[in-house]
């Protein structure tokens, strides 16, 4: 077999640049959101095959790269599954697609060591068999808090604020949240009769509202068998022109108690972070397992969320057999570090780089000792022979950032 | 299916402790490493398995996780391989079982864009299959420093004195760097008219002397069909007692540049770390690649190495079609990391942390308020509502490093 060079379809060898914007952002949000105390933690990228298909993950589920068993496990493996085109035997484990389900599974299997509630961060690399496409890649990093343990919108506010404030950081400016709630959502549903059963599909085709339209929404919602007055009546409820959350809720006889803690996010956040807060209730986000607040927030003017997540409290006690209320907020870090490379984006304060370059081997052994002198005083140092083509050399050097010394 | 809440065999979930000693001595090693030129890159963890089975990984390549492939492709499969025990033929991937097959297919994907020569750092997981023992993982990390370009022994020197520069600010001492040369190795195996096919296996033996002392080469080598007296002669020549390099190397007639190059390695890391260097010609290190000087570190008084490395000048081309002389160096990161906690290290300075507790709802938004000012100083700063059991509430927090204020 012969060697392949590139990395594999959809992945990304990623270098020195890269890496050194990445590590910037990474180590900005690490100090960010540990001054709110999250904890960083991390799980294995093979997760078993079983928590992967438990259907908490939505389409992605369709798309795991799945990992063959080894050794005497794998020889029982069925050949009349091949002839089926069942390859599950085969499997017992795969990568994972997102971090949600591994933060489940670590939740159940270490509460006991954990602080309550436990504030979490991760940072870690998922895996999607995606068709390629532009921006899109197979494998990509993913930056997850969640607060596992508080049920009260204490983990709201706190989620919102500390994302606010890492954006912040990266010199972000007006930053605007939407939030809705996923009670609101299925209340609305309900409240034209929509089915129980259908209403998962009621969302999806609500959640295309911007890209599609009003008519297009309701083209859809035709198109799945739903009676034209009920589609009618469902779209006039969700884009009621008002501004006035209560007045929204009222219509269609919303709990107050739900109302009354989005009002509080909303105002908490909007006092600490002056981030501009708008209950938007065309708001769904995709993840069947919100239960409660959703939001996102979007930065400058800029026509797509950075950032989203929202309380999820039944999905823990899918994996631990005990009931945690739980609220999670993510970034999406490689769209914001695309972001920083199209503005720009530079990284403040670089160390001092020096190269010495010396010709004879004489020197070499004063020239290193130099350059460790110099490391000392938190320089960065290179050391090389002079090439033959010394001013391809100098100018490669130069255009790397360090000052050129000969010896 | 059930939810499983471990982490898949041999693999780990890392709790916010695990996460602070990695974190910080990761970062060390960030910054050490940083002054000396090198360059942080990153490849993905799933590898073509054309590559991983390219007979460069040695016996890891029987530790591979492989990755099914996906959609139409998986379906022309056949059944025969199934029947006949073969799954090669549904495999399209596999995760990565060291950072240097990764490392040379990453320079030949991309040599033009980066510097000459390159030194390359690489910090990632690395994945291997192993049966189950004490501090093995399935899944551990690796940190390798690589310098691609360099033909001089300025690759093997500036690494030295990386690692050790990286160790002596985790607070070790007393390095030893025991050194020696592939081909000094083979020489003596040659010398003693050792078929060349064969030195392979001679040196795996070799390599067991300090476990199984001088009696139990002999009688490894005898039992794989060597002569007595060849082995007598091999043995005899490997272990003749003289500090001496030159002295010792005469013997079998070794090049010249060799011993010279060695010497002067010695010489310059000696003067830049004050560590011990000891040529040492038994020492071997496992993989086929290397080509001239190979070492390892070890500290203070430990019985066993903490990193190691060498030159593999031939490497590269066989993925790159050009020919790149390389030089590694890789510090066993889990088991440093595992004695860093033997010794109860602890991480120097942190920031301070307060937890703010409150039980009205009206002061909800006063504490956050403050909370956030305190974050502004760099605090570590939780909020949280009061629970029933507050003793155990503040002991806890206590015992995170929280200082507790009640509001």
């Amino acid at each position: 077999m012969d060697f392949i060079k590139t990395p594999t379809k959809g992945m990304r060898d990623l270098l020195p640049n890269d890496m050194e914007l990445r590590e910037y952002v990474l180590s900005l949000m690490n100090d960010v959101y540990q001054k709110f105390g999250f904890e960083l933690i991390q799980t294995p990228v093979v997760e078993h095959i079983e928590n992967l298909t438990s259907k908490q993950g939505g389409e992605n589920e369709k798309l795991i790269f799945k990992i063959l068993k080894r050794g005497e496990k794998l020889k029982q493996g069925n050949v009349i599954d091949v002839i089926n085109e069942d390859f599950d035997t085969f499997v017992d484990s795969g990568l994972r697609y997102d971090l949600t389900v591994p933060l489940a599974r670590f939740y159940a299997n270490n509460n006991s060591s954990l602080a309550t509630p436990f504030r979490a961060f991760q940072k870690g690399n998922v895996y999607r068999a995606e068709r390629s496409q532009k921006g899109r890649f197979r494998e990509f990093m993913q930056c997850d808090l969640d607060i596992l343990g508080e049920k009260t919108n204490l983990a709201e506010i706190e989620l919102i604020c500390a994302v606010t404030e890492f954006l912040k950081a990266l010199h972000f400016e007006n930053f605007t949240i939407r939030l809705n709630d996923r009670r609101i959502l299925m209340k609305m549903a309900e409240y034209v009769k929509f089915p129980l059963k259908d209403i998962d599909s009621v969302l999806i085709s609500l959640d295309k509202l911007d890209k599609i339209g009003k008519d297009g929404v309701k083209e859809e919602l035709l198109s799945l068998g739903f009676l034209e007055s009920q589609i009618d009546e469902y779209l006039q409820l969700v884009m009621q022109d008002t501004s006035s959350l209560e007045e929204y809720c009222k219509t269609f006889h919303m709990e107050e108690d739900v109302v009354n803690n989005l009002k509080e996010i909303m105002l908490a956040t909007q006092n600490i972070t002056s981030a501009h807060l708008v209950f938007d209730p065309t708001l769904v986000r995709g993840m069947g397992y919100y239960t409660g607040p959703i939001f996102e927030i979007s930065v400058e003017d800029l026509p797509f969320a950075i950032g989203g997540g929202g309380r999820y409290d039944h999905m823990i006690e899918k994996f631990a057999h005990f009931s945690v209320p739980a609220c999670g907020f993510s970034v999406g870090f490689e769209r914001l570090l695309l972001l920083l490379e199209e503005r720009g984006f530079t990284i403040p304060k670089k160390d001092e780089k020096v190269a010495y370059i010396f010709s004879s081997d004489e020197k070499k052994n004063e020239v290193l000792k130099i350059a460790n002198q110099e490391r000392e005083k938190n320089k960065i140092v290179k050391v090389l022979y002079r090439s033959k083509n010394f001013k391809f050399q100098k100018e490669s050097l130069e255009k790397e950032g360090y000052q050129v010394l000969e010896y």
